[in-house]
């Protein structure tokens, strides 16, 4: 159903997760946040489509694709958050509801950081708490339903 | 017992809630909002104190009596947000980690709502999901436990 | 009645007119000036409160306290009028419509004068008439019912 | 007398109140405006004349015309306002003590509006209250005779 | 017929045009743009006014005075582009549709010629076809009747 | 024949146009634009090749196969217009002629759409006309011829 | 004797010194520290009356009642240094001669603290020395005796 | 002889030398000014035009027909100096060679005048010198030939 | 050996060296500058692998099958290096020791190539010495071996 | 005479004149603008005493000696005059009136040569006119005597 | 011995203290400055060097040598304070605790005197004080040791 | 022979290689450094001359000096890098080529470390590699001989 249906995506660098510098990271791989997200979904009784590029078009043409079946988004758009106005655009062209996702605290690192190009066409920004952001936005649209 | 209890500090204005802008801030009550976030923590086994104030000087005299009683602070700071230093300076101070909230999606309305001085001494933020914001911190709490 | 009544407020360091560097500020005390504008009310059929405070706090406490008593709202906000963002959610999350004033004009002071946070969300300013710039707002909303 | 008599002017597109986005500007048209404060000068035991023009140049011949033969300037610069640094210098090179005024509150408009180039060479400003705005300036005369 | 009327108005130093900088702006006179653009007018069944001056303010007057009688403008405002915010005001206020031209093309030169402060109040800008962006600026009128 | 040939570039999301916010950007669907192109250039006795893309990779690949093949590019480069430099620097490093269209008048919207990139590379700018945009870089074109 | 009397403030979060990060503040108590003040200032001959508040306002109240009283003030705002107009105001508004003083170097901390709003209207600064940035103003005082 | 004819432009205010703050501009009148720089041409073998307006329009138009007349311009061109483009192109579009003056050391006054928009289109600036600014450019102009 | 082999990464638009504007760029194709990349590393005992896309996202994919394959990455990110904060993250990911070269001195063109945001990754910059550039990057990774 | 003594300053890479760049700097060297100088000073009655260094320090101690000696002090500090407040400090410290001269006009250069650290302490700037400005300087000096 | 041993360095233009605006820096010599200081220092059991000098290449020398054989650095380095990076390596590059102390309070001053570059790498400032700015360094060193 | 003679520039501090903060710099002393440099050249058939001042005169005369002599420079010019628009000037004004050198990665330091104010006189930079920076220096002149 698509009331229940929510697209995740994973921008550039975020395969590498659980190798890339995991003091800041953490040790989980990409396919491990995946299925933490798969099982808590279906708690939730909320259906997913978890992607991951290091491509701005191929996000752009996922979010695109996942118009008329899914109703909400999670974004991890990794360091495009902060520069691909492209990607802004595809999130408000679709009618997705977006949730910007991150890892860590962005705002206590590089300053570049700190903007996201993004967070003005999402409903809600949660930041800071590793696997758990994702976990919580989850929550945030099984609250919403 | 510390570990599980939890400082939930609301900042200047948020006693109109219900109130105030309803079309931007929703239709509950502070004293609402507060019953639900106490109902819920029992629920994941968590203490609150809540607090609200204009005054800047008593939300930082609130923080600062937390320390030692309390592990978590759960902040809105309101508008303090965007320029309160002493507040930032009260909460890197005491051993609170800090989970910054917003009703609403600061990064689409005015340009100073952009800026959050508390932000880098906080753990995280969740912003933009009305009551829901102050919910899924408690979540985020339960979960880092 | 809610529609002549008129809540007037002035912000901090405005207790020491009079003493308060008197070649800009004139040599009235706040006593005098809050007797003057009472005094003209009456004659333009208008009830007042005056209320200082060097309290942001305590000024958005009171301004929260007057909504439904009045209808009208003139501030002086002193320095605050610079940064309290506070003040401003204040202004605008209560029903008053305000009148910003100034004693001396800030556009011809130090640059940190020349900007208004409270302006976006009042009616309209007066600055740069001392004593006269509060009795204009009296005429104006004199004007306005 | 010099000292009763107060120059009015009116800058550019000002000549089209009442037809300009009235939702704006009103509906009164710049002659009925005019002739509102001649009836309330006289009132007041004061003499006006009234210019409006489009040309920055004859804007600034009127006020040099002035010198001597008036005391006061009101003056609703338009949008020169915000860069005619000429007609700044032209207030400071007359003796006339000038009040500029505004029919909207300019700080809750486009940014470019929150800007004065003439503000710092002015004794005061009255700001969004529509033609009340210039009957305000006069009493702001009157009352400083 | 007002709907297929277009004034054409051109800003300061165009009456230069074939003998200023013909490197940058080409060898054509205005008085040959103008023919040209009556030509083509006729062709489309437009009817043109065309009028040139260096006074900002005349180039105000010129567009209130075809409030009424023409439905569309078309814009050259030279240097005036980058600061006139009263010929801003003057398109904003009176009922034409504007469309900005430039002969050449702006954002290949000195900076300050990148901003326009006319831009947001027009319909659309076309730059940098010499005569030939007047042309296709009557072509863009004739294909929105 | 080169001369006459014409590149036709689409950037990310136009490829939704149509249904991607229609009072934005009109309800014609991009294959419905381009057969306009295609219809209007057989008028005027060009050749077309239209190409759309979300990938900034592709869109300089395409550019670069253009070379030798087209002697003109019209542009549409969506979102990238505003960071691209690598799409300036491809559009430069080919022999291409090019016109930057946009659909709507990006001046009137948020501030990153008022910089383009890529402007300072090409011929000239048409914006704000919807498809006409594009039809009026046809003219352009074929003017120039 | 007035002359020979200094009000000594602390701002916001100074209660905390001695637990408060001391590898940056120091592990002397606010207490202790007031008492080397008061032993010191014995020696020299000076008066002091030590005041610490969370509150801004608290901070304007304590500075006004010194009026007359006292003819020195030391003064370290902590954050509000940084932001606090209101307090400025309040020392440039009373007779007191002011010094600010900093525990740490705030030129070697976070960009926010290299600005001071009240340096302006000091006397003079002395930071980075610890409890001895207190001790050296007090023999600043002395020695301007 | 064009080579050795000068026009002499003062810009707004200008007219009111003599009488306008005259312990910044000096006692002199225009008139007296310029009988002073047509007495010292002749020494110097140079024929003057001396022109002046509170218009920026007329000053272009001015300048416009000294095209073919002139070889030289001496411009003091007031307040727009700071921000007329306008008269900054007419003065690249015609073939004077502009040596810009100003009374006063503009570099010790307000922020504002400290940028010429029409600087980087003349040959020279002298400034600071009073009568004598204009002085030193007649000699200008008669060593360069 | 990983110790021994380097990734050489070309970014987008230097496919087209040789051709490409070869007055900055030189005469040099891509497959020369490989060939002679390959001869140099051969010599100094090195191994190399080149890649070149237009694709960022290729760019960064390249970049994490180098890791655990290559210890050093040679890369002239062309124009990304000054917007690709995902390059950079890339690049900070994965254990490559990374040189940025350029062909041109970037500091002497256009400010937008003033502004590497992959520079604070890299170990050190060589730029303005055309093929030279990756020749010394070359050297300079043998000198460090 | 001290009244007619004038120390005339050439700061760094000016001893260069005549091999540096000529086309910007003009052919002659610094030798015979001095000589050139001392010929016009004689002429019109005044001492010069002329100095080069390229170090900062030694055309500060020059400035030093002067005082007491010459009243006047004609300065091209080169590159120093964008950067040098040690300089600046010199001659404000100093009892001379200074005149900065520039050989060429600085404000259609590079955009750090608009600055001139130096301008405020100052009586006037001379640019533009190569050799001619310290000539025209040396006329300032006599038109003030 | 190196603990106690400070060298006291005076930048550019305090070898004219005394006549120097001696009503901003007063009216004692260098002379009798450091005549002062070795007074107080001997008091306080400290050993000084006074070393002052209007080159930076000098103080940087000067900084050097004190390599071992100083602990402390007292340093006023006059307007190089707020440009100098290569005196503040100087002092960072070497094992000298250095406290920065100005005469007067700078941040009164002009804005280009409110930043120090040498601050970041100093223990601490003194500012306002005048001589005794210097002696309250002394102070500070003798409480440090 | 001037073709193959490199003029090599050590600025500010450098002096202390060795001592001044290893960690950063390394451990070689500057004349370790420049007989490495010497060895080297020979090798490559090159002849050095190398100088180091902390004084920016000297650095500035000893460029002139070497005008005629040498035909590169290759300059680490230390923090004069960031603020010496005179070294600039002294290498534009001379016929060197020159290479500028860093011992670190400057982008990844200090903000002010960011800026060159000589790069855009360079042909190229090399940084980030120690003694190594220049050395492949020495191989980039070896190289375009």
């Amino acid at each position: 159903m698509v009331e229940r249906r929510i697209l995740v995506v994973h921008g550039p660098n975020l395969n590498l997760l659980g190798t890339r510098e995991p003091e800041i990271y953490g040790s989980l791989t990409l396919q491990q946040i995946n299925a933490r997200l798969e099982e808590r979904a279906r708690e939730l009784g909320l259906e997913l489509e978890c992607f991951q590029s290091n491509h701005e078009g191929e996000l752009i043409d996922c979010i695109h694709r996942a118009q008329g079946r899914c109703k909400w988004l999670i974004i991890n758009a990794g360091a495009l958050t902060h520069y691909s106005y492209a990607l802004r655009d595809a999130i408000s062209s679709v009618g997705l509801k977006a949730i910007e996702v991150h890892l860590t605290n962005v705002f206590a690192r590089e300053p570049f950081r700190h903007v996201s190009v993004i967070a003005p066409v999402c409903v809600g920004q949660i930041a800071g708490f590793g696997l758990n952001s994702y976990l919580l936005a989850l929550e945030a649209v099984a609250r919403a339903l």
